[in-house]
């Protein structure tokens, strides 16, 4: 971030100036210099970018969109079994009102999960263009499992349940009545960081579940050189979710190919079981591919199993 | 970087293809996970975001923009005086020419300056929407000095020659008639990494300029919390800029208030000579502002110090 002098476009420095005012990782040297220093090895570095029209709605809080960047970025952390160190920003400005109420989400999902800003960079966009906001997030002490480690053999679990944030983001469209829970978990994900630090020294292989629980799984597999099973009727719903979608095979399969769970994916040897909740979904054997079942009877894998960019 | 199942859309998985051939670091784990784990320590961090329209031209070549986008990130790892370690990239999928072309040209400068792929995120924009390029770059063995270090008395030193990139974009515009030279400055812009590692230990102060030296020169001094006098009689013009704009006030004053040189500023210790080839334009003292002459005799600051973002 470079500060400005007096002759600055007010709304830049405006922004600078409330920037400075978040919580300021020490090797950000205040955001008055070319670059940051961060003093921690190994750290675990990663990215996510979140993009208007695709990723959110433009009528979304900007608060929730703050908070959904630090989120989404910070499940990768988790995904690593990291704490977090910082995060850096690159943030196109637009509109005051909105600038400065992204910034006071910024802010409180920087206290919420004590990862200080680190730097960034902040540029202008040609009117009436899409957002395109970018974060990076570094972690540190991670034993930073990776997805392609599960093996033949492995059992295949997720934390909590999945599916919520899929029937929220269609509430938020106006596509689903409404249901406040389900639409903080599209609205409001949170990161599984303390599950993710129990999670790493006992995994073969952890990911998060951003674009869905099938298609995440798939992607474990094809990097570890396995196929694996999944069985429709073990996959965890909320009671919420169950209450307005049911409990069928086709309930079960959208929530599964639904996106935005934000929970843990994770192989673990047989017999292990995990420190923390989580259910039992499936398992990896020899071969490629994704092995669909409901209550071991066998389901076609549907054509779109989760959320993929597409030109 | 996540890996697209036999299901994706063919542009992601084409274009994640052609990412893991790019030279890729250790770190990054073939880009099949959610993030990357650096083992060095200091690292320096930090980021640039380049907007079509904005920082580029839609009909630059995007074997230029590639290169750019590296060009500036890596200029403030030579401000820190550091060695590039890698780089991470948020890209916008967007027409597969475009694209392809965009990753040859990010190939050859990851390979120029030895600067591996870590990771990165790819997205996808609403049609029509202008491209928003971020890269992360990281840096090792930095002395890194800060922005803010400039004394009173300091001698202001820059190296290189200024204005040559502004008036590259000016003929890019078609402003201007066709100078392939000074067109390179515009679109091949070469961080000065081998002076930064030279500088680093003996500066007090040190940017890039990347703004323009005008208004770089008075963040430093601001930074610092003191004054900058320069003196645009020194400010180093090329034969080139010189043979169309002359050698006046007027021409030197375009010159040190156009953006994208690239060049490092860096204050020095009184008496102490530069290790490498740079001109002298200037000094600190106590106060603020910019103090700006022409041969000896004041010069009025103009309002427009250099390139700055507006909403």
């Amino acid at each position: 971030m470079t500060p400005d002098g007096p002759s600055a476009a007010t709304g830049e420095a405006e922004f600078l100036d409330a920037l400075r005012r978040l919580p300021l990782h020490p090797g950000a040297r205040g955001l008055a210099d070319d670059a940051a220093v961060l003093d921690v090895a190994p750290l675990v570095v990663t990215t996510d970018t979140l993009v208007e029209h695709v990723h959110f709605l433009s009528d979304d809080p900007p608060e929730d969109i703050a908070w959904k960047l630090m989120a989404v970025n910070l499940s990768d952390l988790a995904a690593k079994g990291a704490v977090p160190e910082g995060v850096m920003l690159s943030y196109p400005l637009s509109v005051r009102d909105w600038d400065m109420r992204f910034l006071r989400g910024l802010g409180v999902a920087i206290g919420r999960w004590d990862a200080p800003l680190v730097g960034g960079d902040t540029v202008s966009l040609p009117a009436g263009a899409p957002r395109v906001l970018t974060l990076v997030a570094f972690g540190r002490d991670a034993v930073a499992p990776v997805r392609s480690g599960a093996r033949a053999g492995d059992t295949l679990w997720v934390t909590g349940t999945i599916g919520d944030a899929g029937e929220g983001l269609r509430i938020a469209r106006g596509e689903a009545p409404h249901d406040a829970g389900l639409v903080a978990r599209y609205c409001r994900p949170m990161p599984r960081l303390g599950e993710g630090r129990a999670l790493g020294p006992v995994v073969n292989a952890m990911s998060d579940v951003s674009d869905g629980l099938l298609i995440d799984a798939r992607r474990m597999a094809a990097a570890s050189g396995l196929s694996v099973a999944i069985d429709l009727a073990d996959v965890p719903l909320s009671p919420a979710l169950r209450a307005r979608c049911g409990d069928g095979p086709d309930a079960r399969l959208a929530a599964a190919s639904a996106g935005d769970d934000y929970e843990l994916l994770f192989a673990l040897p047989p017999g292990v079981v995990p420190p923390v909740a989580a259910t039992r979904v499936g398992g990896f054997d020899a071969g490629a591919g994704l092995v669909l079942a409901h209550a071991g009877v066998p389901v076609a894998a549907p054509v779109r199993l989760g959320y993929e960019h597409a030109r």
